[in-house]
């Protein structure tokens, strides 16, 4: 709520009863909360839609869940690029320069202005024309995708593809760029950050990642088959909700449910859906779910509560988002405090394979290093790999300079001259990952932001907590979730992501600190 | 869906351009089907809340969860009230007289048409200023009801009440009547009914049920502890679940979860939520339940999918709906027919207690007939009086002959005249319902009305079916269902309550086969 509520038996002083009423009038900046509020609880029933289509829905109301989701979707849309909108923010920000017009504004309220602006500048720029046939041609994009994957044919994806591609360059025209056309895409997920600066940086990784990837690929190799067994799903979810109470969710605010590919649905900082996949044979692969959505889930329940249906509630970007996520999943989840921490209590809940299991061997089992052809199913050291291919890829289809025909050649080129492995057929290589099919370019990046972002964190967190890693040892998680909060959860979209990289960490976005992060992990490799 | 699209290329008319153009242009009645069903989009994502937050929501997301729940109800009474509605409608239909204007409807559009005005000429009537207050008091009235049950004082719970029958009088008002204050209320729930039928009708179920009670409370005495035992809650859930789909429903197109009081949301008859309560030492509870809830999930399903948005696709009323789960729970559920059917399988999944105890025995240990104080908890042969003693008070609040402090002694009163027992505290006697807390004054006689209608429409049915008992006793359900769907589901709104019970039995409604039902079924009691 961006104003309180006065109490007027409690006042002291003498104003006249004129005066408390223009104080307690609504200002411009009041009714434009109010409304931001109103669309963002339609943003919570979106989510919720969501949430039950992929965890609770019965199959057969899959049609009617369409129309729901665009109902809602569209409600969002008319509400946002309304007459009512438009007239309370112009008259509070200058949505040609982006200059805040009121005085009265104080910091907070001048940043939620500048995201309202940003938001609504965007969502005017896409007729609803557009986003309807975007909308049918990614739904289409679906279909061809699961049947295109299924019969290993990317002939099949291909002439939706090529409209999907269309569709995104013309989406980058209306929404506008004056450098790349690729960065109107990039400015959908990642704000404020151009392919200029992204370029260089994926270049920079790739050359400190490829002799890593060979060097560590022999130095880690080690047979995981020790790691499986039979694991009862309930035991698991038992356990994953367990760590991620310790984690610092609260049992109260949040569940956690099975999805075929897990997610986490943050409908509101007091109702946070998480998700997580049961391996039956392979418990770390759930366990390792429950830490990245955890993560993304505490970066939602620590965002301020108070304030929410404005931008200072939000998430400011995919990319630190995912920072949130890769954290809690990396740099925790495949620490050797961690599970110097939790590995005993495994042992406990599985004794079938791990009493007999020396930490040591577990240890190396999940930290073991090799190209594979699935980005999903990839180590943290060549996972960046897998987005940096993907990312040539669809810059090049944005700027026109690789057509959809020849994407599988390109993809399995680039496979083997980053991993050194050639994908057997395309669902294991073009194939593979959900994002194109839906029209979703310009996405990628951001896992491997995340990646980055969250060393970078954790390099300030390590400086201020010097003894960090004692405190996982002994399973005090506690800390840690507290400086999240404190520096990145709270402050919602306060600052851009540059910005907030910048305050919280005093350098701007750099692969320096989690190519340190590998090689200091891998140098202590028992 | 009122109109197909037509296929171009399959027309074999010499239709010009110009006449194909009119054609496919919409009608008026097309535009208010649209708009109705962009309406009903909304109530299905109110399903989707209410459902959430009684089965799966973490309770905390309950004050955020209050505003979407606000956003989607106001959003739809906004489009049902909005200028565009009133306009397509009253080019269709006369308002004041209700005459049909357009001469080219058949008669399910007269029907929906007729439906839709009386919706419409409802929700006009009410401001939404008064909604609003009528919700806050709701919601208090649900705090101070909670509170007042826990410390079992009706003193707590009345200032609150006072305040509800006041606005429930006064919607009365607005809503309008010619005979009876208490008839409008009526008519939200049961429409067509009044009071004038309703008093006579419940007097001579009263008249008829007073010495059943007193002859078949001695003849059906018998001690129910050989049907506790223990019985697993996933057990009890898998059994539930493959009744339900034996029963007809479509496991792609329903879920059953737990819930402290069950319930079942229709969300589209493509999308069914059934929820069941778990008794750990009755497994009798959850399967009558089920039964229950199987009923109202039966009739969702069966409405006519096609029609969705338009009131063909609606339930006609919460009486004929009731019937439905009644019919399932008592006319079948407690039947000897069924059980014989049932009862091995039982004594599969549950062989202790069930392996040594003999049919007859479980058959006489759910059938007792013994006055309780708790509605809930009662036989099918006290269960209407119940309801007739809460007919009797709201009918007096509402009028205005009764006060809300006199309840707890008239409640008492009615209760020692009825049922011969005199409840120990109010928490056992006028605070045991939710109802009247959230101002649902009208709503209880619908529960008699489903049990007078089920067996009037099982009297039709077995005409129409005299083997139906060998048919039940076989395990073969399906042959019900066909004749529920075809004779009552598929029509939706298409005939008032009235015209439906006069369509398919050839009799108005009346407490004869629901009389002669008990007669029937007791006069051959083991």
């Amino acid at each position: 709520m961006p104003t309180k509520k006065q109490d007027p038996t409690s006042s002291q002083t003498s104003l006249t009863n004129g005066i408390r009423r223009r104080l307690a009038k609504k200002t411009a900046y009041d009714k434009l909360l109010d409304l931001s509020k109103a669309i963002q609880v339609f943003g919570t029933i979106r989510g919720l839609l969501e949430w039950d289509q992929e965890t609770m829905m019965p199959p057969m109301g899959a049609g009617i869940r369409a129309e729901a989701f665009a109902a809602a979707a569209s409600h969002m849309h008319k509400l946002k690029t309304g007459l009512k909108f438009t007239h309370l923010l112009s008259q509070l920000i200058d949505l040609d320069s982006g200059e805040v017009l009121s005085h009265e504004m104080d910091p907070s309220q001048k940043a939620a202005l500048k995201a309202l602006r940003r938001d609504h500048l965007k969502a005017i720029k896409l007729p609803p024309s557009f986003v309807k046939t975007f909308a049918h041609a990614g739904a289409a994009g679906y279909h061809a995708w699961v049947r295109a994957r299924k019969e290993k044919k990317f002939s099949l994806f291909a002439p939706q593809l090529d409209k999907i591609v269309t569709l995104c360059r013309k989406e980058a025209d209306l929404l506008g760029y004056t450098d790349h056309p690729y960065d109107a895409l990039l400015d959908l997920y990642e704000p404020e950050l151009k392919t200029a600066e992204l370029s260089p940086l994926l270049s920079r990784l790739e050359i400190a990642l490829h002799p890593l990837v060979k060097e560590l690929t022999q130095k880690t190799a080690f047979n995981t088959d020790c790691i499986k067994g039979h694991f009862s799903a309930e035991k698991q979810l038992q356990m994953g909700k367990e760590l991620l109470y310790k984690m610092g969710l609260d049992p109260e605010a949040c569940r956690l449910d099975t999805a075929v590919h897990p997610f986490c649905s943050g409908l509101h900082p007091l109702d946070t859906r998480l998700t997580t996949r049961i391996d039956p044979h392979d418990m770390t692969s759930s366990l390792s779910s429950v830490m990245h959505e955890g993560g993304h889930a505490l970066y939602n329940a620590g965002l301020p509560e108070k304030d929410f249906g404005s931008p200072l509630c939000e998430s400011v970007s995919l990319g630190i988002d995912e920072s949130q996520s890769r954290w809690w999943e990396t740099l925790i989840g495949l620490s050797l405090p961690f599970w110097e921490y939790f590995y005993p209590q495994l042992q406990k809940v599985f004794p079938e394979p791990f009493t007999k299991l020396p930490l040591s061997d577990f240890y190396k089992a999940i930290n073991t290093v090799k190209p594979t052809f699935i980005r999903t199913e990839s180590d943290e050291v060549t996972y960046n790999l897998h987005i940096i291919l993907r990312y040539n890829l669809e810059r090049k289809l944005i700027e026109g300079s690789l057509k959809v025909k020849e994407i599988p050649e390109m993809w399995n080129a680039e496979m083997q001259r980053l991993l050194g492995i050639t994908p057997p057929s395309d669902d294991q290589g073009c194939l593979q990952d959900i994002h194109w099919s839906s029209g979703g370019l310009g996405y990628f990046p951001t896992y491997t932001l995340g990646n980055l972002y969250a060393s970078q964190f954790m390099a300030s967190f390590a400086k201020d907590r010097p003894h960090w890693e004692d405190e996982i040892r002994k399973g005090e998680l506690a800390p840690l979730r507290q400086w999240q909060k404190e520096n990145i959860h709270r402050w919602g979209r306060t600052y851009s992501p540059p910005e907030l990289v910048k305050k919280v960490t005093g350098s701007p976005l750099s692969e320096g600190p989690f190519i340190a992060y590998l090689h200091k992990k891998y140098g202590l490799f028992p």
